[in-house]
């Protein structure tokens, strides 16, 4: 029984490795195919996006025979409720790069604005953040959890600088506004993906040392 | 220890029908900070910010408790997964009033710009999905629910309206570009609380009748 409950745990582990690696390469492909104005790299997003959708209802299906199974101790329980948000980010994550690889196609449709500022920057960040904070569930790694959570104010700053860049843009020359305006909605895309990232990251720290890190803001009201 | 449950679920249930009355009047406050460029009612919805978030952490905490206490069949954890579900979605909805009072903050301190073309009605459109989404929870209504499904593509609408006509204006007069550009904000935000309403809605279908209806594409490609 016991022996039987580890196999399980074990595979929904597996299967939400498998979901992180297909958000985070989606995230990948949707920023690079704006970046590089690439067709095929858009659609291979656009293509994948039911895999992850199916993906979700097979672990969100996993976890409820699990509990309905086992009767779990608090550890077990944290893990599983853990595994089941961090499904439910990937997903978003997912639809963030299929906003995103929209994006890029429409974006290929007008003359190419210039340069894409801080956007490639940006992306990296975002991407990293994916990157470390499935890192960080795998390792149970508590240190790379928090730096994922410390990189975040970082992403923010650099939306706001890529808001205002376009804007000044924009206000320049009113016939780049439809192209500009698209560099912004990927701009807010990929900060979604981030706090995604964000998400995750507290998820894995709640996950392992069981506390709930997901309001700082209420720690210092509440000292 | 059936009553004793009964009761701790009821409870659960009364907790979060708390918290989604919050969530819908810190949206309904906030869509009027920017209509009526009220700064109370903005102040408002950023004093309400830690009330909701808190509630958020004590509705988990809930969540894993009864878990931990109980085994359950499958129909009450179907309830008890949809409700931590519908917990994450009303923090977020509670998210984006904020997002939505700090541009009615930066829209004060700008020029107003003229008319506020659709964007009364598209509050009030989200507005009500939220409303009816959280009906449909109390009533466990899947008629009521499915209405609210139906109205995402309404409000995708009149976003994409709004966008193409807050840019014309922008394209025609290069000072309006950052109260304009606010505007967009809100109406992005506005756009994903209806979603969150929706994925509140679909939580409540998944609850009562047990089938997942997240991703209906799934459906068309799988028949």
């Amino acid at each position: 029984m016991e022996r039987h409950f580890e196999r399980d745990l074990e595979e929904l582990k597996e299967r939400l490795l498998w979901m992180g690696s297909l958000a985070e390469r989606a995230a990948h492909q949707a920023v690079h195919a704006v970046l590089e104005a690439d067709e095929k790299l858009a659609q291979a997003v656009l293509d994948e996006e039911n895999a992850i959708n199916e993906l979700q209802i097979e672990i969100d299906d996993r976890v409820v025979q699990l509990l309905a199974l086992q009767q779990l101790m608090a550890a077990d329980l944290r893990f599983v409720m853990a595994i089941a948000r961090i499904n439910n980010e990937l997903e978003r994550i997912g639809d963030q790069a299929v906003n995103i690889a929209q994006s890029a196609q429409r974006i290929m449709r007008h003359p190419r604005v210039k340069p894409y500022i801080d956007l490639p920057r940006m992306g990296d960040l975002a991407e990293k953040m994916v990157r470390d904070s499935l890192d960080s569930l795998v390792r149970r790694d508590v240190v790379l959890a928090r730096a994922v959570l410390s990189r975040d104010d970082q992403v923010d700053h650099l939306r706001d600088q890529i808001f205002r860049d376009l804007l000044s843009y924009m206000m320049g020359d009113s016939s780049v506004v439809f192209s500009a305006f698209e560099l912004i909605l990927v701009a807010q895309n990929l900060e979604r993906i981030a706090d995604h990232a964000t998400n995750i990251a507290e998820d894995v720290i709640y996950m392992v040392v069981g506390s709930d890190v997901r309001h700082p803001a209420l720690e210092r009201h509440n000292p």
